[in-house]
């Protein structure tokens, strides 16, 4: 398997594409079925107390799917997002970032599915661990 | 069942504790066990091409469980989002607020469980569907 | 909206197709996008303790979306599972079948999603919610 | 991390305690938060076509999951499961039997979370990935 987009091409995708979002993002990493990304917290994720709030962690974990998809199939698809699910486990560390680690177990020509374990940079722990399944346009 | 909190205590307390996400969300309508709660959709919720972002709805979902928790226990509860599932079903229509009908299906001493419709404003078709599960800490 | 199958034609349907549960089911009622079923419970849907196993649950829920999409497109299609989630939220009564109300949320050319929700007989309170995604082939 | 359980205490456990669908499963190894479990596939396992059927394999994932927590916590729990997802990803092969890979990613004490890999004997493609989260009682 080779890879259609590699990080640095993921990245521009996402800058050009989402900007509203894309600086919250960066691609670590990319390999085949697998995406590394890490969310730099910032105050806009943050909840009172100071910990990152649920929707910004599904939002991580949304997109690292998305481009470990992209990272196979390139810049032409519209994916959707047709369902996810999503457990909280601990709560970040605070004041770091979270990594993001994507990895597709489909990747059809209709349906694609990926999971994602969330952890705080520098800590082994499980932060959450999400699924999420995305429908592939045909024409492609 | 009496309500803890009515639509006008909940909007005062999300516009208090959460002033980041606040401005977003009206607390419509408050019941015993259900809660309805509308995202004034702003240019942070779109993607591209218009549409609003999955991890928008998801917020909305998660927020409109708490708040029917909060309704029923009241405002000393510092519940979080344990688990969460989601299926988006329909592209919202544009240039429309999304509404939300959270409700309880379960309102135990540790766990919360609801479900939560999620329909463009003025429209019958569901957009997407949530369950979302919170503890609830002992102490209340 | 007009029935393709009803409560009689699918129970004939489960009962000639699945012999090896249909012995379980029984299908209640049928209306436009949703089914009731009954889970006639038996000693091999039960766990230690006597409670019902939670894939006995899984499986009224699952085929409560597959007859709710049936009752809409006819017995033609093989829809397959493709994703689902459940919460399990109370201890089902002793010595009762369950009722599962499945109805559609949703009935594309390409995906149905259903959701369910289960109670012991003459009970309100709900003992589990499933959501159940469901693939439709092309051909029909 | 030391087992509280290994293979053969949980196979008996298994065995004896819940000897209905007891004779379906083989536990092959048990590892500190892991545990592998076989499914010996049968006729009542099975769909029209000779498939095996989606609750069966949300059970494996289910009592996978049980299984690695009792092998960490011994065999006094009486956990319940609270909720699960799963996504069935490609039709298991014909004839084969299932192996479900099961690791904690939370060991709580009130909660547990472990997600599930499921493939087909002999073969690397996954066939169907689930979460299951399990209540476990004070009283240990």
């Amino acid at each position: 398997m080779t890879l259609k987009m590699d990080a640095g091409a993921l990245q521009t995708f996402l800058d050009e594409q989402f900007e509203q979002v894309a600086r919250d993002y960066i691609v670590e990493e990319a390999q085949p079925m697998a995406v590394r990304v890490r969310l730099q917290v910032g105050e806009h994720n943050l909840r009172p107390g100071g910990t990152i709030s649920g929707p910004a962690m599904f939002a991580l974990a949304d997109v690292g799917v998305y481009l470990a998809i992209l990272a196979m199939i390139g810049p032409v698809a519209l994916a959707v997002t047709t369902g996810a699910s999503i457990d909280f486990m601990r709560k970040p560390q605070a004041g770091r970032d979270l990594i993001g680690e994507a990895r597709l177990l489909k990747l059809g020509r209709a349906l694609a599915v990926g999971d994602v374990l969330i952890r705080s940079e520098g800590s082994d722990e499980i932060v959450a661990r999400a699924s999420v399944t995305y429908s592939i346009p045909p024409a492609r």
